[in-house]
């Protein structure tokens, strides 16, 4: 009789990266209902000042509370281990965690002997053959908040370099309630645009500056969550003062490197270039955004920003512009059918504290993932100008 | 007298790469006039039987002709100068080289003193300070041949190790004439589609095998042609018999890292997860992908497949699915207006070879850099599955 | 007149790293004198027993105290801020810190006015142009007690895998006093070696296992130490049961690697394969390790070991044997002249806490860098064999 | 029944990686008797004027031929295939090939049955489970002429950038006749040195300026040679005029990348810093580096160079100095014991065209890795220093 015998490699299960960037590198690690969680900010350069005021706001942005997301209510404290010293950065790593106060693994029991539809939970389980005791682990979108960390000491590097820079996210549309973009398509480094007033922004619980329409976006999911449903959407991202030249011609696009920051959050579906889709939809004779000389100050513009400031794969000195599409979270209060660890159906519905969409929460991941492609790229890019007086 | 010396790299212009991958990792090599391109492939294993003929023939598809084509006539028969001995891989570095033999830099003669509307001219001559004299270089879309033969490579790897592994890609939109993809969403890995009938896309000029749509497209672009214009639209893409398990929870998701792969490409404009898009705009729980049990099979299965074979950034065994947008071609022969090198407003309208379409021509690239992404991601996968029967 | 002006990166300083490793990585972070360091490991395979107290032990080996070393006096008790659930390793990131608790910044005073000879101050203020207000920062000694715990980690991960996983330094010179290192030439992967003796070692102050010599070279520290002198020397590190096929043969060769790997600890001088330096000296003829086969087990085996257990950077299965030269800490009592920040010469003499001698607390050091290196290679290579019953 | 069936990859073998560097990265590919060998240059900033004759003179150093080496007789010419455009690189990958004209694999026929003592052919067989058809492959000594290709385009790079820098390798010690390197410890920067006058060094046979030890190891060289034998010795390299600043603080410390690529090298056995043993064997008071001020320049000066131009992982500004240990080639004509691949004892001795001595050619090799650490951690480090005159 035949008969295979697998002879090694007994226990061994594959393992995982958690680090994003090459020389502005972040590390995160922590499980959401583990000590807390934290981050390591690997080649940040020093005598840069680096406010821990900053980071903790940038973290209360994302922070779950609020009518519309979940009620699990951490004060999200960071703590700074490493790296800086009176407000400025040594050079060295910087390691920032926040303790998980707030975790309830009892809410999560009932999740452990099925196979949550939608989730991580079945990939999870069958590559790595052992998950956390309750919660998403590293899947869980509390992950993200060590990226929020690094993210707002990368946005602080840049602030420092570049005094104009500006980059903001907002939700432009939650299921179909939508803003419209079209103007953005046209908008200079140096304007305002009343889509990018971060105050109303923020005045705005959907984070969405469109008076109107947030209060559209808010009922429909009020709506929705008296439902136990949820909605997805997407968050539109507009930089301003990007300086030229980001970015790698071939594998190393700056779109690319976005693409991939912005489809490793949890729940992205899709990310576009650009304010609007026409791109795919029009002619090339439509679609061209024609180099000119500005009339007032002489330097070379583009008449129009359908690329969204990028073109091949580098930066053009136009608003950086892209739009990042999420789904709604799975974890809806309606019955479910499923599959439990031992193969067997199953049915459930979920009872934890979840959110009923999660783009207002988004918004700050979006911003704090583009900072470090940024900070990344601007690292990778050694380029100084000398001129002869 | 104070007089500021600056001691050091006065002439230093930024760098780039032109690899991919981590351990199943290409770097490419070669400028769109030069003496030829070439990929080294470091990181395939040893014993793997691989194809030089297969990897003409994927050449052969992505290669210039064709009516919907430019009309540069390259051969692209490809050399092999290392890491393959007998048709087995030897586990070494693989380098494959292609002579450019068509190379007409007079075509290009009249780009040099200006910059192309929407190419990447303007940014690379800022960014580097340095183009090549003809054509453009690293930018063009001639790259892509070195990452068709790693693509092949990564192939004839996974069908070496996976049997029933198929990838294939097809013309799923051109402009506003699209095929009708919902019906993917509940395609299981072992079933045939219409749609992925490889000999029909191949039949088809424009790479699409719903007969009417792809003479509907076919018709659109010899329209657009005749008008000297250019069109874009969208590309699908459908791996069937992926191994579950690919993938990382965090940065590296399978889906971020096909998201930067697509986007990597010249003229894409948004990568998109999933057969279509309604992921984005319905409630959860109509978007949810429940488990169940395979009559037939006993296996766990996913009943629909609206995340297109992706959860928490590992596959989960339903078809992988996800589509590529790309822009219409820039280079039109209307009469656009520019920049000179010098800053001054320019007229110009491109004569030399180009694509009225670029789409039939990136459907081999797409599946060439699906393959180098799953390739990767399996070799940073141990995982290693045994049953009980 | 002709004058230079210098345009951008007004105030960029460069940038480091703090990584080790490709797919079993650490990075460490903390400042000597700052709120603690750590380390986190990322890519160590879940499923793994990981013991919190296996780690303290490690730390307790490398931890200063006793009359042969500096009286800092840390507890150096690691926490476990995520990774590892209920002794057992998750596969995410595990981040271990440690609280600095008797850090005096205050000794270190004296020497932020001055560089200090043969110390990193120099070079640091030059290239990163901000220092920690005390200590050495990052290239302070204390960083690799970061080193420890991560090695901790991968000896655990290595020892699960391999049962007869040996791997063991000691201090097989102090100055001139030197241990008789021959017979280590035919050591087998199975055989005990009095050197070897983990007890002896750690009973000896010296972590050496031969008594007279052990002795010898504790009265030679003392006689230095009152003396306000410093003494180097050599420690040899032996690994047994080291899986065959470790190492790749091009750049990534296990000796590279365990070379860089040893060159990058603090006060390291050289880095030298096998157990005597007798193979730069000899004749070929004299040199090679002749293959044959045992006559007790009827397996290959290498009749002498001259290279050290690698052949063309690939282990191969006889005892893994290297030495790493120290060179006699910086700090002595004596009084130097030196050059102060302002660019004046200066005379100083230490006071703080110093070692006269760092061989005893950099034995556990080499273990643990040794492992990182080890765990690095068996997750690099995907070898495993099936045998047909 | 209970039956285990393996579900995937049994034939899957180990794979590879053959890149050096970070930012200036090298790619190299080829076996010792397959078509041909080259290297990709990934990284090299464009505007630098790289000229092919320096690499074909390069690579002329290291040719086989001479009385004192193998008589494999290559042209070694070099093609370049891109990344250069009338002597200038244009910042896109540099790749450089040699064809193999003089392979003549039926040399190495009766090597193919049974493992050459000391080589790489058990360990790679045992771990990639196929080797090339003849001659060592990858592990040849063959490779490391793409190296040199590489470092001839760092060497230049660094040449452009810093007008005063240089580099020198020499053979130092040929078994036991030695060159006596003492005064090298007090070399300044600026200062000529007898042993590193070039012209001498390459009028020599065994790379070596002192014309009398030049002499004796010749003798010894040509007289073990009759005894069909072989012997080792060492390299000595030394770089004057290396920026202050290279390296890092941590893991990736300029020694220890040193040591990475000179243990990377065939028949290395150790790396030292400096020009003598002495750091790890007098007192530390002895052994320290003072810091002074330059009469003549008033600027900062280290008045001794024990530690070979690196303090704290970082290059100070004086003479870089480190030596590399290599063991005698393992072909000798003796007869040898050994094992054949189906485990039986064998005895062989070498019949092909083999080295006495590897160290005149490595000398060119040495030379070659070091630019490509130094060109590597150029770009790692964005420091740029003004002066006030």
């Amino acid at each position: 009789m035949v008969k295979w015998v697998l002879v090694l490699c007994f226990n061994e299960e594959p393992r995982m990266s958690s680090s994003f960037g090459h020389l502005f590198r972040i590390t995160t690690f922590g499980e959401s209902h583990g000590q807390g969680i934290g981050v390591v900010i690997d080649g940040c350069p020093g005598c840069i000042p680096v406010s821990l005021d900053q980071i903790t706001l940038a973290l209360q942005k994302r922070r779950p509370g609020g009518d519309l997301s979940s009620a699990r209510a951490e004060p999200d404290i960071p703590e700074c281990l490493s790296g800086i010293e009176n407000g400025i950065s040594l050079g060295t790593p910087i390691c920032l965690i926040i303790r998980n106060k707030d975790a309830r693994p009892q809410d999560y029991q009932n999740t452990t002997d099925h196979y949550r539809n939608s989730h991580a939970d079945y990939t999870t389980q069958h590559k790595y053959g052992i998950r956390p005791s309750s919660g998403g682990g590293r899947a869980s979108a509390r992950e993200t908040a060590a990226r929020v960390m690094g993210g707002s000491v990368a946005r602080q590097y840049l602030e420092h370099l570049y005094p104009h820079f500006k980059l903001t996210a907002f939700v432009s549309r939650t299921k179909d309630v939508a803003c419209d973009l079209r103007t953005l398509s046209t908008l200079k480094s140096d304007d305002n645009h009343p889509l990018l007033d971060t105050k109303l922004i923020m005045s705005s619980k959907i984070r969405c500056a469109d008076h109107r329409q947030s209060q559209n976006m808010i009922r429909l999911i009020k709506d929705v969550q008296d439902k136990g449903d949820t909605v997805g959407g997407e968050i539109c991202c507009v930089g301003q003062n990007i300086p030229l030249g980001l970015g790698e011609p071939v594998f190393d696009k700056l779109n690319a490197d976005l693409a991939k920051a912005m489809m490793s959050l949890p729940a992205a579906r899709y990310f576009a270039q650009g304010a609007t889709s026409q791109s795919t939809w029009v002619m090339g004779s439509q679609n061209n955004d024609p180099l000119s000389i500005s009339e007032t100050t002489k330097q070379i513009i583009h008449t129009t920003n359908n690329t969204g400031g990028i073109e091949g794969g580098i930066s053009n000195g136009a608003p950086l512009i892209f739009r990042v599409g999420f789904k709604p979270p799975s974890s809806t209060r309606h019955i479910q059918s499923s599959v439990s660890h031992s193969a067997d159906r199953v049915q459930y519905s979920m009872t934890g504290r979840h959110d009923p969409c999660v783009l207002p929460r988004a918004v700050p991941i979006v911003e704090a993932m583009s900072c470090l492609v940024l900070a990344d790229h601007h690292l990778r890019q050694l380029s100084f100008k000398t001129s002869l007086e």
